[in-house]
């Protein structure tokens, strides 16, 4: 296999054309894996009190980029600090893109990952984004693997928690001239975690700032992206809200819930069955794999045994369709009664109800809610979050989604 | 002074209020400074073969904010990699913020910034907009000052050459929720150069990727800002072009070159002078501060002296209006013969001349070229670098705007 180094301007006046020289690079070899063990390993963290992201594993897995060799020997070693020159085009020009996925240990001890390769797909599409070396998904998909058998002791054995992965690839050329960085590490850092969020959750909705938009990188899973959402956040929180509710435009299109996609669930016109709405991947939207799973679960018939709306016990038809709706449509539905459940999905959250959505000072929409379900959800989001944790628990298989790390 | 840290909903579903304890935190205190120099200075690079970036000065100036202490002492140190952990969330979610500056070494021994109070302001509101903690500008104006007398002899001697200053704030918060970092490093690294870029440019327009948005964080000095433009840079590259002109919207607006403001110069319909415009600062622009100053020299009379267009010995008067032009204004100019200049103004490159347009596989705009300016630069372009640099270099007293490092 040839990898082209990425080709750059060092002197944007001085070259004039794009040089990708053809020789052959290293490409990101796992055979060659090398495993350094710690020799002084952590204890594990209380699960009862852990906070998210802050209690990382004993090990990292990492791998560099030169323009003149290509990838590195990979290397399974004990979590360290980074030393990055601080000219690093990742410090410097935002040159950072990174993955969420989760390993979860099964009833029958084997570790799972859901959906990894959707995963890898998209951190290949966002490194290509930002003109960051090339990387093979499959070879960090081995990688993520090995990593993870090695810390198998770290993976929670309680239901509902898990090993959360954070794949990350950085620029690392030392230069400040702005051009792509030919020079990159990669790196696997991993924590014990549960859902990240599962009470119902109450929104502010934001106009005046807006986190991604046509032509932008808001459909790839960049760094940039998340820290301008960090004061609206902040904002949300002083109001007494949970997260930002990202809106578009004039028409104040739906987006995403802070870094999370959102479904709308709506009682359709004609009473049968109820539509199961997300805003379309117009490039402004992160394609999540959550996202995706709900989207096809709702197309599944034998899925929709298990809603039950109404008291029912037939199950419930639903119309999961991609289409733009707003803030209005939002206000019009809960006006009507027709709004039967806001969620918002993501790898950390998995499934989380919305309560109520506020805006330029009150609140406009209000939820129904669901208090006899321990997470508030109704049912689609209930169904839906059962349904994705069955599978990524190893409880049920379902069309290939839980993939075993051997 | 009383600093009030970042305060941060650790877990957003714990927390509901944006907390923040009144408790008395260190400001950043040059008086406290303490300086390491290295014992094995570098050799000083040949400015005739420098590469823009790459050659750093012997030492490097930073400090440091935690939540519960405030500011660490100042120091100023051999440069050195910085020790980052993997989970920081400048790696993660893009929490990176920077300025550009220049320091010129003058005919009288004495060495100037060129306006650096207007990055200051800019350094203060693009940390603000991060909701990184809050940076005093006048502390870190003080600092570089005291770097850049240290790094005395790094400062070219030559005209046209300078010390360029990189100050660099960046988010160190070791957690994986995305939230505000509540710990910061500040770092000033420098190197010596020349113009980034001097001659004739040509400029391939874009619509179909957009730097910027309203309600976006094109407005601040944002690391991630730029890394999204790499990719379109290098397809502009392998066409011949030397670097993207930004539209925007359906109108085809006219937003920045590269990393650089933009200016055009029409000749107006009554005859009466030159019209020098450029887009107004509505949040998509970078208020940058070689524009602030080609706008306030254009505003000024005994500057119009400067400018001879058609042979004129008298000077011509400037219109300098900040106003959105488009891709069909500058065709349209272009082929109506009044279109006299086009300039990308920035601290790297100063003011440099666009000489062709291409757009959707042809070049749509030719503007005239003056072949008797050294640097291809026509009577405004020539006069406005000219003056800038003139203040720059210590060569010419204006407004104050040489600040002597003293």
């Amino acid at each position: 296999m040839v990898i082209k180094p990425n080709g750059y301007a060092e002197t944007p006046c001085g070259v004039r054309a794009h040089e990708e020289p053809e020789v052959s690079l290293a490409r990101l070899d796992i055979s060659k894996l090398t495993i350094r063990l710690t020799d002084a390993p952590k204890p594990l963290p209380d699960l009862r009190t852990l906070v998210f992201g802050v209690s990382f594993s004993d090990h990292m897995a990492t791998a560099s980029f030169h323009p003149a060799t290509g990838w590195s020997t990979p290397e399974i070693k004990p979590y360290a600090p980074l030393t990055l020159d601080p000219a690093s085009s990742c410090l410097q020009y935002g040159c950072n893109v990174f993955e969420g996925m989760k390993a979860y240990l099964g009833p029958d001890s084997k570790v799972r990952l859901f959906r990894p390769e959707l995963n890898m797909r998209r951190l290949e599409r966002s490194v290509e984004r930002l003109a960051l070396p090339p990387i093979d998904g499959d070879a960090v998909l081995e990688l993520i693997k090995r990593l993870v058998q090695i810390e198998k002791r770290w993976i929670p054995k309680l239901s509902g928690y898990s090993f959360y992965l954070r794949p990350t690839v950085i620029g690392t050329r030392a230069a400040l001239g702005p051009v792509a960085s030919d020079q990159a590490d990669l790196y696997i850092i991993a924590c014990p975690g549960g859902s990240y969020w599962s009470h119902p959750a109450s929104l502010l909705a934001v106009s005046d700032t807006v986190r991604a938009w046509p032509g932008g990188t808001g459909g790839h899973k960049i760094g940039g992206n998340y820290s301008p959402g960090f004061l609206p956040q902040r904002e949300a929180s002083a109001h007494g809200y949970n997260q930002v509710l990202w809106l578009f435009g004039e028409e104040q299109r739906v987006m995403e819930a802070g870094a999370m996609n959102v479904f709308v669930v709506v009682r359709r016109a004609d009473g049968d069955g109820l539509d199961v709405l997300t805003p379309p991947l117009d490039g402004t939207i992160l394609p999540g794999v959550t996202r995706a799973s709900c989207l096809e679960l709702a197309a599944d018939p034998t899925f929709h045994a298990h809603i039950s709306i109404d008291g029912s016990i037939e199950g419930t038809t639903l119309y999961p369709t991609e289409r733009v709706f707003t803030l209005s449509d939002l206000e019009r539905w809960s006006t009507s009664g027709d709004l039967v459940e806001f969620l918002c999905v993501g790898t950390a959250a998995v499934v989380v109800a919305v309560h109520d959505i506020g805006f330029d000072g009150r609140v406009v929409v209000r939820v129904p809610t669901y208090p006899n379900d321990p997470n508030g959800l109704g049912p689609v989001g209930r169904a839906l979050r059962e349904q994705i944790l069955a599978v990524q628990e190893g409880r049920k298989e379902y069309k290939g989604w839980g993939v075993v790390c051997e």
